[in-house]
């Protein structure tokens, strides 16, 4: 398994050669130059991450789960044991994510990074929990900075095994009762806007539960005081399991030059952490959609990232990742399968 | 083959009641209310035009095909030679529709509506033509009002064998060098904006073209003045006959309670006309993409639709529609396979 400090050597910046060639090649297919708008970028970005042409045959999807202690607060609408009872709804294949998965020929990785409820025997789930969830970030750390090392680690050990069977797309997804929370105290930690400003309804809180909400993000930044500049120590002190292990997931794809396609606001903050210990990260990602969680819209323009589809949805587990491959498989399809106006006999632009 | 008449006495409105069964049940599946926003949305509102439970399994796209005499005054970027040319591409596979399609699952049925060039023996082609392209609509009509009517009915008819095979999403798709100019006219006629507002660049012509086809609506709008209120009388002067089949598929679509999906502009422009001639269609709609064509907006907005996709396309042919196909069909399967709270063992709301 990779150290932290391994991946974080390893990532390097997009390959315009890959990326032009890319360009060029679009530019002699039977359509109008650029006619296809964002599908001909996506195809050129996909080039441009993997050093070669844009290819999406082996899609997979990590959907992580884990508790946060947190939800001691009152902040969320539904009860701790949603997280591991989702978890064998994931691996059963009844959850959103795993129906629009499977539309989408993508495998789900469904790993618990850290439940705190227990999860039924003989599912298939990746069990490497670094804790029984999180500790209340309200009073202290979320977590050691062991433990967010180790997250990090188990997330970028799961990429790479995964990259190693051959997936060229990796999808970002999560599961957590109280993860909304983390991930507005690390938007708000890492950009430095109002924790008001990055906290939303996340399930659909009422307006008590989300004034607790934004009370408990401004409670765990005063008790913790964060250094912004610091990324692990935001997500050690006011982060989650699974965010951690979505930051591994980010970093192993950037590390390994394959594509990774973010969900919403969970996968953006873990997004935040790890374009902040890697900047050169960023340009392997991709924005599946725009969440309707107003914090998504912060993080979103704090990566530089322009969103795909804007659905208005506010699920995670994936979901909008998956809804995205169809559109990166797209732009694959046309780079490899359109014919050219020479070889389709078709005649260009007067004069 | 049902005449016009008879399309537009079977036209009715959504069931409002299917629409609601179907909302119900979407609240009862495994994640947070609404939470899939506007994939729910679309759930409801494919149940609501079906009557029953939404279902995308067998897709079809019509790319219809034909030229305009209009092109005689220079109004684009390519030749009249290559709608003919593209045809061929469209029936051999190597279209940007043909690829996008193949990915959808969907099958495309090309048609020829009234191509001037001529097209390959024994390809997979529909030959229905009305004549070999419309006459140059800024010296006349472009077509008799029995030609129109022709077109309609012959793309209503090639809409309706397809439902009667099991075809339950249709898609439209257009193929005419030129006819970005006749969408920009019948968009000006019905909607009474100004022609500079609803025409632009279409395969991408420069400064002096765009300022030719402006002219061109507007010597189109004076030499026929159509009447705004009579969208037959519309197409017919300053219409194609793609875009007159275009509205066929439509109206049979709304006819028989089969979801019919819109392209871009072209499409847009043969919803203005379906609707204005049975505005109950309307519910039958569904915009799958926002064009890069200034006119598009003009269309959406007038007939109160938005739209699912925006990424800049401006190719027409089908391919909004074939992308928008795994969304319908994500919503149909998020609505057939996902599990509900109680058959998943998963806790609702606190309190």
């Amino acid at each position: 398994m990779s150290t932290l400090r391994d991946l974080l050597a390893d990532i390097g910046g997009p390959d315009a050669a890959a990326a032009a060639a890319a360009r060029a090649r679009l530019d002699t297919l039977t359509k109008p130059p650029g006619s296809l708008g964002r599908l001909e970028e996506l195809a050129a970005r996909l080039a441009a991450v993997r050093g070669g042409e844009p290819v999406v045959r082996r899609p997979v999807i990590f959907t992580f789960a884990a508790d946060h202690g947190v939800v001691a607060e009152g902040v969320s609408a539904y009860p701790q044991s949603v997280t591991a009872q989702m978890v064998e709804n994931f691996a059963r294949g009844g959850a959103a994510v795993s129906v629009l998965a499977r539309q989408a020929g993508a495998r789900v990785v469904v790993a618990d990074l850290g439940v705190a409820g227990s999860i039924a025997a003989g599912l298939s789930i990746v069990r490497r929990p670094i804790a029984a969830g999180t500790r209340n970030m309200t009073h202290g750390p979320a977590m050691t900075l062991a433990e967010a090392t180790r997250a990090i680690e188990t997330g970028a050990a799961l990429a790479g095994d995964a990259i190693r069977d051959g997936a060229d797309l990796l999808g970002t997804g999560d599961m957590g009762i109280g993860n909304t929370t983390a991930a507005s105290a690390i938007t708000a930690a890492l950009t430095g806007e109002a924790p008001e400003r990055v906290t939303g309804r996340g399930t659909g809180v009422d307006d008590a539960t989300l004034a607790r909400k934004v009370d408990a993000v401004s409670r765990a930044l005063a008790v913790n005081r964060p250094r912004r500049t610091d990324a692990l120590d935001v997500l050690q002190k006011v982060g989650g399991f699974e965010i951690a292990g979505l930051s591994g997931v980010i970093l192993a794809g950037a590390a390994l030059r394959v594509p990774v396609v973010l969900d919403g606001f969970i996968a953006g903050a873990a997004a935040l952490v790890a374009v902040a210990l890697a900047p050169a990260a960023r340009h392997a990602l991709f924005a599946s959609h725009r969440s309707a969680e107003p914090g998504h819209g912060v993080v979103l323009r704090h990566l530089g990232l322009t969103p795909y589809l804007d659905l208005g949805m506010r699920l995670g587990e994936g979901t909008g990742a998956a809804l995205f491959i169809h559109l990166a498989r797209a732009a694959a399809l046309i780079y490899a399968e359109m014919a050219t106006f020479k070889s389709a006999g078709v005649d260009g632009p007067v004069g």
